[in-house]
């Protein structure tokens, strides 16, 4: 190892190990902290932050990323390292010490001041939060503007932070290739929906057994609990510490039998993604997955494209009816392939179809962008999501927690982040076109063979970490950059089939 | 708030947050972690021992303390927290950093390669890492004796760590009347033990059963869930960020229904103690239990004095029959409370009755004394343990994990630890003495009204944290300090009255 990066990793081992500790308290904080304890912890991890900050931000790691600057023989792993660092290291170079930790501290009790807004069902009790939220990352985009420039908006500043080289200009074209396809299928679709039976679904499916059958769905997919953990919390999450120790949320619902089983295939290919990661690169900037849109790609390409397919079911679904055999003694494998794949617009992101998924991030990115490069007041945003959501959806909020309280993002700081969703949609498409060429997928996932499948994807997306970009991985594994193209054919060729015979 | 002293609460604000995450990742080890994280998060948790001690040993603070050392305006609680942070001070700056961090990486991997030991029965797996364990406590303790003085062996440096103001003498004598008490007792139970049928206690108690009834139980005696949680370990523990975050575990036999029972209320009396502290006090250096007796005397007094006492079982015996219907259906209240109440010689401490408990105790705080007072090998100290046990119990150990390898605390660096478990049953019984002559106790617990008990320790001894030292508490509480008579009579009276008419 290069000496004067040795001398970096040190520092970083430092910022490291904090992380952790910031992404420990996370963890606990959604599943288990007891109510009142948010206010000590809130200061706890606010200070935590502030000396992240302290531990990243100085001369000694300035000046050791100036010499490594001009150091000719670092490796591969040890460039990408320097390059991750140097971005943390301008971005927050940029904020003063004391705004970032008032904004630390703001972000550390905002989620549950809108955790107490949405079970109260009333966005005033969130709005002045948010509007503090934004009034900092406006702030924050502006000195990225000003003092490092090469980007056209704040927005185009913030989208660059989820998915390098993504600028607003590419994603209106992305956003409007999806809207071409998916708005004619939706219509197609809603003509036919009455033919659907899904009523098996809303039965009663005991939580007890519901946990039962997810864990057994976490481990088939390859799932390894000797580096990870399953635990609940009311919104489902992955995060992790290292690649050994990886951590997965479910929320089990009685009556929608659905809903953890498939946000476990979801969590569960994110989980994937980090548990497969390098030893050489984890407990590094670079130990975590290449981007939130790469990361979601994971997780989709479980979630819809293996985990909604036929192949997939064929030998799990014999499971699940052995498990639930009152409640699904009248289904047969048809009806539930076409009950998993019903599409149908409504009101809740989480809560949507694979095929109507992309217009509920659509309209965040619209709204997101226009506050962010515009001024809008608070009630300007909650109307602008009402007015979309009735004109892309057809459908129209009755109140804020359906409406513009439903997403925990933007309490947490994340603007910017809904389109990765998107992204991470398009690229699992194209990974799932990928497979079918390199490998018998169908075959693999009729015989219960899930092992083929992680192995290829460890191999080319999941061991790299950081040190590779989302384009470089998906080049030099499909030999081409991202092309939404496999998305939109996925989508049009699926739903026809499906939908068409009827 | 003086000014100066807001400048040193700022210092310490942060070795109070780093504090924090360090007992996080305890409790996470403990409870949840995976299994393969250990390695990383060791060193985690290593990098950020060695940031709380560069958090606290730097010349700022050092300056702060001087300076505050001239302030004639301190209020009680500034001269505590002054107090505190100056012994610590004074503690950790003789000691090298590179030692400390060295030490702290030891004794966070060291309790694994005691569990490893432990499970594959083999004190020799465990003994080197022992060895330089307590080849780091002596040097530590010399430098104590050495730079600081007023200590007449190493031992009684250790003592005065846990234990303010007790000495080797003090102990000595303690122990001594213990075991004019005790042994005597012992003898007279052991004789008459076949009269007593206990074999209800060993059936088949399901876990999901014993969960409920334990959650009851922590709930009963005043564990609030709103400020704490209850999970599952190996070995039951308490811990706590703050007074608004307590949490106990429980371990939990399947053939033993007493186990967690006891041990709920061991640590719920614990849990109490934490979530006492007053607000002023807690995130700050005097916001926990005032010692480790005092905090093993609320424990105890919950556990024993009142939770092994036939006024507390009235109301709550009906409960426990009625929740296991088959195992209970021949138990009658008087089988029960004798039942829950038998003594007799034993080879592991936590499984030991009240009465033989503190023999336990003494046998620790001989060999310990004697190891870090003179030199003896590794092989002496298990040969030591075992003499021991056939000397002031009559049993002796037939392999290591039910001899030398049985407790945690060395392991973890705890040495001078276990006689404040004795400590704290002696101040248990003067506190039980001392409630009987201020409220009608007996009458509480036979109305099921625990919370006029949990009011009084709240008002006498909870909220004052660690500003006041035990001896204070007791002083301005009972008008008398330590004195271990309530503890000889209760133990008496107690067992000569259950024993007698057998």
């Amino acid at each position: 190892m290069n000496q004067i990066f040795e001398q970096l990793k040190k520092e970083l081992d430092r910022v490291q190990a904090l992380e952790m500790s910031l992404v420990l308290f996370g963890w606990d904080n959604a599943t288990q902290a007891p109510k009142e304890a948010i206010e000590n912890t809130a200061k706890a991890m606010g200070i935590l932050s502030g000396e992240y900050y302290n531990f990243l931000i100085n001369d000694k790691v300035k000046g050791l990323l100036k010499q490594l600057d001009q150091e000719k023989d670092l490796d591969a792993y040890e460039k990408a390292v320097l390059k991750e660092v140097k971005k943390s290291y301008e971005d927050l170079e940029l904020i003063p010490a004391e705004e970032y930790q008032e904004y630390s501290e703001l972000t550390s009790i905002s989620q549950h001041v809108w955790e107490e807004a949405k079970e109260k069902n009333d966005f005033s009790i969130f709005a002045p939060t948010l509007n503090k939220i934004i009034e900092f990352q406006k702030k924050f985009a502006d000195y990225a503007l000003e003092k490092k420039g090469g980007f056209a908006t704040r927005y185009d500043k913030l989208l660059n932070d989820y998915e390098e080289g993504f600028t607003t200009k590419e994603l209106d074209e992305f956003f409007e290739q999806l809207k071409e396809t998916i708005v004619p299928l939706v219509k197609m679709v809603v003509k036919k929906n009455d033919q659907i039976k899904k009523d098996y679904a809303y039965r009663t499916y005991p939580v007890e057994q519901q946990r039962e059958f997810n864990r057994f769905l976490a481990e088939y997919i390859g799932f390894d609990f000797n580096k990870g953990v399953i635990a609940e919390s009311v919104h489902p999450f992955t995060t992790n510490l290292h690649n050994k120790d990886v951590r997965i949320t479910t929320a089990y619902l009685e009556n929608l039998v659905e809903s953890a089983m498939f946000s476990t295939i979801h969590e569960g290919g994110h989980a994937l993604y980090e548990m497969g990661v390098d030893d050489a690169f984890t407990f590094s900037p670079v130990g975590g997955g290449s981007s939130m849109g790469m990361h979601e790609s994971q997780s989709r390409l479980f979630e819809n494209n293996i985990g909604r397919s036929r192949a997939f079911w064929e030998p799990v679904f014999p499971k699940l009816k052995e498990l639930f055999k009152e409640q699904l003694q009248d289904v047969d494998f048809d009806t539930f392939m076409i009950g998993i794949n019903k599409a149908e617009p409504s009101l809740i992101r989480t809560e949507a179809d694979e095929l109507t998924y992309c217009l509920h991030i659509m309209i965040r990115y619209e709204i997101e962008k226009q506050f962010m490069n515009e001024d809008l007041t608070m009630e300007e945003i909650k109307e602008l999501w009402n007015q979309k959501y009735e004109e892309y959806l057809g459908v129209a909020p009755t109140n804020d927690t359906e409406g513009v309280l439903q997403d925990v993002h933007w309490s947490q700081g994340s603007i910017g982040y809904f389109p990765s969703y998107a992204i991470g949609n398009a690229v699992a498409s194209q990974i799932y076109a990928h497979l079918k060429t390199v490998m018998p997928l169908e075959e693999h996932l009729r015989n219960g063979e899930l092992q083929p499948i992680i192995d290829y994807l460890r191999e080319h997306i999941h061991r790299f970490g950081k040190t590779k970009t989302m384009q470089q991985i998906l080049k030099d594994m499909t030999g081409e950059g991202f092309n939404p193209i496999y998305y939109t054919e996925y989508l049009k060729e699926k739903y026809t089939a499906i939908y068409e015979n009827l």
